[in-house]
């Protein structure tokens, strides 16, 4: 299966990209109201079960793909 | 609207963050086949037509937020 591991910048953290992005965006006449920028992993591992795959990724997230001082994950089936 | 940008590297091109991910994950006894490493990216906008936001952002995403040469991206209504 493939999982997909969506992972942003908490809320109370400071989120420079997504600032400059925000920035950017809005000096190019398109007008947007906030903008956050974060990781996306996508793991393709060999297990048909959805839900052992979901855990297994969760647990890869939990353990090395995200830094929860500083973010909050997630998970997607892609497929 | 808040749409999704999922940004990641082209095939064709060398992932060294995905295969750095795969590396490490695989070490601690993940077992995964592959990983792939991109951006995310979450843009609010003040558009209630979830097509009219979806075209816009997917303006953005073409002008600004993706490079075409190393990098392909799907789009998402999150809400």
């Amino acid at each position: 299966m493939k999982i997909a591991v969506k992972i942003l910048p908490r809320r109370e953290v400071l989120d420079t990209q997504g600032r400059a992005v925000e920035q950017a965006l809005n000096s190019q006449n398109h007008s947007i109201t906030s903008c956050r920028v974060g990781k996306y992993v996508e793991v393709v591992l060999n297990e048909a079960d959805r839900e052992m795959a979901l855990n297994k990724v969760r647990e890869m997230a939990e353990q090395l793909l995200h830094n929860p001082l500083t973010e909050t994950f997630q998970l997607e089936v892609v497929d």
